[in-house]
């Protein structure tokens, strides 16, 4: 029986209010006793808030990375935590997020000591030779270089689209990725991480339900979470898993029709490229194919661009920016008019400095009245961190042959590449070798996605769970080996198939033959 | 002469489409030949965004604090490094914005040498001899504890909510302050600044334009900007100037009442303690009355409290939580429903530490499952910066007596404070020394919010020039004597009365005695 607050309540949330008699009852009289607190009527108090006072559009929104099964997780951690022997493992795998420096990725040398300097200017007046006993001179030249930038101190607000000097720096490092191909400070916004980006672009390109974002399935649910807290549609386009995960222009521009068609304007279209959670790379002929649909829709593209420092032997990253330039010049006038919106990020890389929240956002071809707009709204959130922002231009600018931290800072970069490389083939090799498994070669990123042909006997019982049939792998690995990874489910996938996502982060290999044995024992559990 | 493309495009934001032949002439053949780039076809490319393809909501927000008159200053600032001689002044002095170190106050010492040490672990691994030759023990032992805490590295992303040992610091913190009343790190949140905090409550609790929030005038504009963001309602309340801006809880209570009867529920009330922009300090009377109206209608307090250290000689801050379990305690179960969000930052009180973006959120009696829902939206954007965080746990836990550090920790923190309370009273003083300013004494935070009673051929200029009057006065200070402040139209004030907001940070009273003679120059131009 629902009480009569909750009635008024139900009626407020319903924004159809005809206020009632049992609302002004308590409310009336109180107007007129105002000298001491009002209790001193008999009015009932308010009840709490439940979920239905909650806005639908956060309800709505689903970030798997950190959903069901990663919490269970962080459970587990504590069962360990206070009873080591309780579990079948002495330890989680955290697999589930790309989250290099939790799986014990040192830090680049170089960047660490120039933050240090940087959060400490006092140092930078010692003597050289004071410092150099424990800070290499390049990074203490760095620090001072960096530290007038920023005007001082790093405990300042800086511009809110990011330190000037900063912007120039990573300009250049974009038109030197680009042979040449000039990037502009004013176009480059500094951001925490690549996520503020992608949320300033759909906050301003989302007018609701009638404004649609193509979105590649399987995709990182950052972009459909964030597109729910916009309430805006997701428009999924599907990669195509048999070819290696590319994607197909003539489904992108029917998914762009048919919104079209339903009334509901395409406005977005998300390239995820190294591919999260695919770890595919995309062809340059791809790249052409998807400006093509942009250009004549006049569809803005975001570009979420921060693997591509994660490229392995063989596979070959071509910049978004540079493939438009390209068009541009050959096809006279057709390509100008497109908007891009690419991102790169110091969390991933050889960086993967994910807590320093560091990152950048380049907005090519979009009008200045549009830029003027990104720019109040990140003035709105004041400005990104500044070491972040510092730690953006050290990664667009590391150190040079001939620094007195180059060779050390190369060969830190070339470890971690290879441990990458090396542990994505590891783990790819043994899924080949497992029944009922499938796997694209590994070509960059962080990320594998394997497909999973599960027995009718596990669907089954992850209906009787009304569970999704991945998301009950996943919790089985999980519960039995410490392994925690993400349900294709989370990404998306073509129906009726199933995946999982795992990284390759975490450090050794016992944990893929831990996974090796536990996937035969599920399988011959459920086998048909 | 609207273009096809551009009919479509219109019908397309309109949201009502019926896709006409136009749309269709080029987008059909394309879809027959995909084997090369379909520009080979005939097709139009679309035209860029405009201002009308932007989301209304962010399109109405305003953030006046980084407005027309701070971007007019920017542009005087790259006046001034090209040609220093060509502006009657020769600096720009930032009193716009509350930013202590762009302003030359110096960070706390202790802050920094830890936050030096946790950007480079490796320094912890050399003896403490070596290290005691550029850092103090106890920030040594810090780091090395602090270090342990976020789990080996600020690179690595922590729990979304913040890593567990600081909110445990930060609830210990909570529970002292407020004489032993307990705080729990499960209702802690670590964000990124408050301004995140603000981000979280107001889109989790605006369900669009039938929610209302009650907002203070004259308010900080971040309320007014992210409610704009969110698509609710402002409800304003106006604070007595003539009482020291403080709240009247019948008009408040008023208030809830006209928007009930207008449909609109009224879901929260933001208090703004101690004052931003007005400085001043509410009575515990007053903060109770608060609770009451907000006990009997439902209504989630958001406590924005990042003043709570700039307290002034005479003044007294009373931190709402501890106001509100007082009335818990002595009113038996009428206050028990109450919601409170306590908001803090790094960024104010002597810390003054903006650019590192710490801060937290206590939620106060709010239930699980909405914590849940902060929880979700927080991992959305990952988690705040480690760094930050780090400096959380210093901000509320600083140097002890006997620690190594604490003599001059206390005497930087004391310098600090007395400047700015030195330079307030200096300020206000002048104020009152004017023709035509009126200003209350300061009580704390940042900033003074002096009354203008501009001359009538002041306000015909203005007018003229189709400013706001108070913005007429904030551009001719700039542009004569270089001083930037914030029009009180920025904040919102009682119709027809003109302020402005000007921080006490810059240093010195050079620019105090300038103002001054402008504004008896403005007077004299402009008396009636």
């Amino acid at each position: 029986m629902m009480s009569v607050r909750t009635g008024l309540r139900t009626r407020l949330n319903s924004g159809m209010i005809r206020v009632k008699a049992p609302a002004f009852k308590f409310a009336m009289p109180s107007i007129t006793t105002t000298s001491q607190l009002r209790f001193i009527t008999t009015a009932k108090p308010a009840p709490k808030l439940s979920l239905e006072d909650v806005n639908e559009n956060v309800l709505k929104a689903k970030y798997a990375v950190r959903g069901r099964i990663p919490m269970r997780a962080e459970e587990l951690k504590e069962t360990l935590r206070t009873d080591p022997k309780s579990l079948p493992f002495s330890k989680i795998i955290s697999a589930n997020i790309g989250n290099p420096q939790q799986l014990d990725q040192k830090p680049l040398t170089f960047y660490r000591e120039v933050l240090s300097l940087l959060q400490h200017p006092e140092l930078l007046e010692e003597t050289d030779a004071t410092l150099q006993t424990l800070y290499k001179i390049d990074a203490i030249q760095r620090a001072r270089h960096l530290l007038a930038k920023v005007g001082g101190s790093v405990g300042a607000y800086s511009q809110s689209q990011g330190v000037q000097g900063i912007r120039e720096t990573v300009a250049q490092f974009i038109t030197n990725r680009d042979d040449g191909e000039i990037s502009y400070p004013e176009d480059i916004f500094l951001t925490a991480g690549a996520s503020a980006g992608v949320s300033y672009i759909l906050s301003i390109l989302c007018k609701g339900q009638n404004t649609g974002v193509l979105i590649p399935i399987p995709q990182y649910p950052l972009y459909t979470a964030t597109l729910a807290l916009n309430n805006s549609k997701a428009l999924p386009y599907y990669l195509k898993e048999e070819e290696n995960w590319s994607t197909d222009p003539e489904e992108i521009e029917q998914v762009v029709l048919d919104s079209i068609k339903k009334g509901i304007k395409p406005a977005c279209l998300v390239v995820i490229n190294p591919g999260n959670p695919t770890g595919a790379i995309l062809s340059e002929e791809s790249i052409q194919k998807i400006f093509d649909v942009a250009a004549r829709y006049g569809i803005v593209v975001i570009a979420d661009e921060v693997y591509q420092e994660n490229v392995f032997k063989g596979s070959k990253f071509f910049s978004m920016k540079k493939v438009l330039r390209n068009l541009q010049k050959t096809h006279h006038g057709l390509y100008d008019n497109v908007q891009l919106a690419s991102l790169h990020s110091t969390s991933k890389g050889v960086s993967g400095e994910c807590g320093q929240r560091g990152g950048y956002m380049e907005l090519v071809g979009f009008n200045h009245d549009i830029r003027q707009v990104f720019l109040k709204l990140a003035s709105i959130s004041l400005c990104p961190v500044v070491t972040g922002q510092a730690l953006v231009d050290l990664m667009v600018s590391p150190p040079q042959p001939g620094d007195a931290s180059y060779e050390q800072d190369q060969k830190e970069r070339k470890d971690i590449h290879d441990a990458l490389e090396q542990r994505a083939s590891k783990l790819s090799e043994t899924f080949s070798r497992l029944e009922g498994i499938d796997c694209r070669k590994p070509q960059g990123a962080m990320y594998l996605y394997p497909r999973l042909d599960l027995p009718y006997k596990a669907i089954q019982k992850a209906q009787h769970l009304d569970m999704e049939p991945d998301e009950f792998y996943c919790q089985e690995l999980l519960e039995n080996t410490g392994i925690c990874t993400v349900p294709g489910s989370g990404f998306g996938q073509a129906p009726g198939t199933y995946h999982l996502r795992t990284t390759f982060l975490p450090p050794g290999t016992e944990w893929v033959e831990t996974w090796e044995k536990f996937h035969k024992d599920f399988y011959n559990q459920y086998r048909d």
